[in-house]
């Protein structure tokens, strides 16, 4: 029984580390398309978003099949439940990934960002990339200090939000309103990515130490 | 052990039309805050989050309590699940509120809604006060139509953010760039708030139907 738990273990995390490699390759593109006006690549980030929902699937009726059948207590218990969580945060950094690539689709052909934001969108989607990456390798190789610097990895990220609104609250901003409202909701998605990012820094901090960081 | 299991599920049901009750109120608060600047009622919304954030615990524990000591199967089984997403979905409806006050309180003393922009908040705030208040009557008396009826409620929602972006782009916007992300922040505070209590909605039909809607 204990080893066919562990076994069935081992599928959830799978499922889950190959969520966390499809939600940042998702983001990649996303961020491809946004800033190259890239319109396949934003094309295959809206399609692909199925199959990380169709795997969010898997996960909770993996999971509801193991505490059917396993009735795990304790520890394994926990594990169930953060994978539920993780999954969950994972299904949601996919939408928000699928939310870039369509605001690339609605300016298509023109840029949705112009050449003045373009460097903190690029600096947004490098400290979400190198979020969702650690995300892989805790889900992959749980560890309580990785996972809890995804923390403070996030606090780039929200000074790049900051300087967002600086560039975009500028006396000299010239674009108008149209391209403030794509810039302010394109900031909140990334922002957003990494929050999400940062919760499952939690729940698998949660998993191997048993308390809320 | 089966009627100490409806027990503790009335427990948790308990707690859930709790949270969906602090939600509503929360984001009422916020609207009054935020379209006639009362620091007060966004200071409440901002401190009562606290209160949401504990109840979302305490279900958590109960579930994970019960799934421990009673490893529910079938539709007891789902019934828990439901409650973890339930309560999800719950706590970050708090979340939204609780973003909504804060806005109020950056403006504080002005309002950070101008007059053009009044009546667009007022019906999306009443939008999403029908929907939370009949969250709580599906969670206290679960009803597979009336659940459903939440995924057809939320489109005056997504109507009233179209006809938000109408104003913010006419070529007689007056207020300038900052009062338009603002303005654009709000607007998707009010849609994620009504997204969630649709999943809601989705999560109470799959409880009594076992199918996704």
């Amino acid at each position: 029984m204990r080893e066919e738990f562990r076994a069935d273990l081992q599928i959830v995390s799978q499922l889950l580390v190959d969520m966390a490699e499809g939600v940042r390759a998702a983001m990649r593109q996303a961020t491809t398309a946004l800033l190259t006006a890239d319109r396949p690549a934003a094309e295959r980030v809206v399609e692909g978003d199925a199959e990380i929902d169709d795997r969010y699937r898997h996960v909770e009726e993996r999971v509801c099949d193991l505490l059917a059948r396993q009735a795990p207590v304790a520890s394994d218990l926990r594990a169930m439940i953060t994978a539920l969580h993780v999954a969950a945060d994972l299904e949601r950094m996919g939408d928000l990934a699928q939310h870039v690539a369509k605001t690339a689709l609605r300016r298509h052909p023109s840029p949705a960002v112009p050449a003045e934001l373009r460097p903190v969108f690029t600096d947004m989607a490098a400290v979400a990339d190198r979020m969702a990456e650690k995300i892989g390798v805790v889900l992959a190789h749980p560890d309580a200090t990785v996972a809890a610097e995804l923390d403070s990895d996030d606090d780039p990220m929200d000074d790049l939000h900051k300087s967002l609104f600086t560039v975009l609250l500028g006396d000299d901003w010239p674009y108008g309103v149209e391209t403030a409202i794509d810039a302010t909701l394109l900031g909140r998605f990334y922002e957003r990515f990494a929050d999400h990012a940062v919760n499952v820094g939690e729940h698998v901090v949660y998993l191997i130490t048993g308390e809320a960081s």
